[in-house]
Order: C-alpha cells, then sequence, then structure tokens
C-alpha cells in the first residue's frame, strides 16, 4: 500500500467516526428528550439536522475521489465500500434521531402516559449498541460486531413489548390514542436505528471475514408482528 | 473503456433490473393482498423471501468483482456505486413488501375495516413510482427520476391522510386498533418503499448530473408528523 493511500484511507476511517459521532448525539438528544420530556433538546436536534446530511455527502464525495485516485483492490477497496454503506446507513439513523426528537416534541406539549419502562430499557439498549457499533469500525472488531447482532435481537424485543402496552392502552382508553401513536413512532424509531447498526456491524464482519452474513432470517419492522 | 469492462457494467445491470423486477413483483403481490384480501398471494410473498436477499448478495459480490478487476475510473466508477446503492435500497424494499405483506395476512384473517380510498391511491401511487424508478435506472433517464422524487411528496400526502382517518378510527371505535394498527403498519411501509425509490432516483440523477441532490429538506416519515 502506497504512503497517499494509506494516508486516505485513515482519513475516510476519521470522517466515518466524524459522522458517528454527530450521530451518537443526536440519538442522546432525542431519546432525552422522549424519557425526560427535554423539549429544549428535542429543539436541538431538529436544529442541527443539516450537519449530519451535509457530512455524508462530504464523505461519499472523498470515498469516490480515493476509490478513482488509488484503485485500490482487495481489502482496502472492501473498507472503501464499508464506509460508503455505513455512512449512509449512519445518515438515516440520524434522520431516524430527528423523528425522535419530533415526536418526543409533541409528546412534551401534552399529558404524559403511563411510564414505560420497557421504552426506557429499550433506549439504554440501542445507545449502547450505537456505541458498540462505532467501535467495531475504528478497531474493525468482529467480536464487537457480533454482539450488536445478539443486541439487535433483544431490541426488537423490547419494541414488542412496548407495541403491546400501547396497544391496550389505546384500546382501554381512547383519550390516549394521539399520544400513544406517537410514542409508538418512537419507539418503531429506534428499532430502525438498532436495524441500521446491525447493517453496519455485519458489514465490518463482512469486511475482516469476507463473509457476507446479512440475511440470517432476520426482518424488519417486527414492532406489528403478533 | 476496455470491452470486458463494456460487457460486465452491462451485466451488472442485467442483475440489478433482475432484483428490480422480483421486488417488482412481491409489492404488487403485497399491495394486492392487502387491498383485495387475498391471503394467497401474501404467503407467495413470504415463501419467495429469501430469493430477493440472494440475489442481493450476489450482485454485491459482483460490483466488487468488477471494482478489483478493472478497477475502472470516472463515470464507470459512478455507475457500479449506483448500482452498490440501489441494489442495497431494493433489498430494503423487498423487506418492506414482505411486511406488507405478513400485515396483509392477519387482516385477511379477521373483519375488514371500512374501506381506505387514500390507501388504494397509495399503492397505485407507489407502485407507479417503483416501475419509473427502474425505468429510470435502465435509461440513466433524468427525467424519469425527477419525476420519482415529484410522485414522493403525493405518497407522503396520501400517507398522512391514511394516519387521519385511522386515528380518527381508532378513537371513535376501539375495537378497531388491532386491525387499525396493522393498516397503519402496511402505510408506512409503503411510504417506506417510496423512500428507497427516491433514494436509487436521486442516486440516478447524480450519476447522470454528478451533483448529489439529497437532503433537500426530504425527512423520512412524516406520517405521524401532525
Amino acid at each position: 500500500m502506497t504512503k497517499h493511500l494509506l494516508r486516505d484511507l485513515e482519513n475516510l476511517k476519521k470522517r466515518i467516526l466524524t459522522v458517528g459521532a454527530m450521530v451518537e448525539e443526536a440519538i442522546a438528544k432525542s431519546t432525552s428528550a422522549l424519557l425526560d420530556r427535554r423539549v429544549d433538546l428535542s429543539k436541538q436536534v431538529l436544529l442541527g439536522e443539516g450537519l449530519i446530511d451535509a457530512t455524508e455527502v462530504l464523505v461519499e464525495e472523498e470515498c469516490l475521489k480515493v476509490l478513482a485516485l488509488h484503485q485500490p483492490v482487495a481489502a482496502d477497496l472492501r473498507f472503501i465500500v464499508m464506509v460508503l454503506k455505513a455512512n449512509s446507513d449512519l445518515e438515516r439513523m440520524g434522520d431516524l434521531a430527528e423523528n425522535i426528537a419530533e415526536r418526543a416534541g409533541y409528546l412534551c406539549e401534552n399529558e404524559p402516559l403511563r411510564a414505560l419502562p420497557e421504552q426506557k430499557r429499550m433506549v439504554e439498549q440501542v445507545r449502547a449498541m450505537v456505541r458498540e457499533t462505532l467501535d467495531a469500525v475504528v478497531d474493525l472488531d468482529v467480536d464487537k460486531a457480533r454482539k450488536v447482532l445478539q443486541s439487535d435481537i433483544e431490541v426488537d424485543r423490547l419494541n414488542r413489548e412496548v407495541f403491546a402496552v400501547l396497544q391496550d392502552l389505546m384500546v382501554r382508553d381512547s383519550g390516549t390514542v394521539a399520544r400513544a401513536l406517537h410514542t409508538l413512532s418512537a419507539s418503531r424509531n429506534l428499532e430502525r436505528i438498532a436495524d441500521h447498526a446491525t447493517n453496519v456491524a455485519e458489514d465490518v464482519i463482512f469486511l475482516c471475514e469476507g463473509q457476507i452474513i446479512r440475511h440470517r432470517g432476520r426482518k424488519l419492522g417486527p414492532v406489528t408482528k403478533r
């Protein structure tokens, strides 16, 4: 590998971690807005939305430049394709954090629903998963990436619990329908964040082991599967 | 461009269109299952789920091979990156069609809700959008791709209408909650299919014009924005 390619690949890694840190912050703020009724944090997330998008575009351009300039092969090529895909997943995680912030904004303006310990656990799990995913990317660590895949199963389970509780609430008290739907939407967005983290973890494993492990029966959106 | 690269790029285009045709069929069947209560079509979609996934993996491997073998630059490089990204979007559209098929399966087993002409229009619009997106990919046609972006706005609007109707139904009659949630989920999945089609269309425009037009204020999941 030439010195220039090495430097450019290190730069790509830094860039993708910058996007990752921004997304992590958006998730932390939007979920705090949701759990602690912090409308100020919700607003912060919505104000910062353009920055993640702009950074994603820059990273993609950077990847194309490195591909065109160095025409890397084998592991280097796979690394760049991993960055390209992770970049796209991270940007969508940022979009989902915004959606949670919007739902939280609505919920802050209305009477609180009953406490949802399942959703709190889901938030903790998803935050830890995103952290682990970014660590797996930095260290190209297959063990961490596999832990992410395990966590996703737990997130799906918690999401089904939240769904059941909220459906029950709506049936028993029609006055809760609007708020329950917003809470449900926040939960679903959390679950989708976990799905995107899983995509990134799968791509890290592919990069390290040359094995495509997608599609082991995992499906999207099991929330409404009953 | 060498003769071999030309042949490999043509092959990639054929492959991505094969994935596209499979996804289109899954969407057609799952939405017919939903609108016409055709449980047989729902089952067909769920039985065929592995095939789209397997084909997506093949196309990705093919892209990596062509990149490594020919080390293409400029437009050829961008074309392959477009195929890589479209491949991933199409596979997710297939997952979403499966989710719709599952929702339809549940709804077929239960008493029908009131008619939802808004959802029927949404289905028509999304099907046309997916067709147009695939045409834009085959012909690298920017005008068709721009039409897809326009249609997405209309799909979002219809989705909000469906949401309002169903929320109202749940508030007025708690006996409808479970079925309304499944119907809502189908609608949201349709809207997400339209979002992925939009991603592909944006990548076609980027390929043709070298201009990244993502993030013009479009957001995910406006369904619960009220």
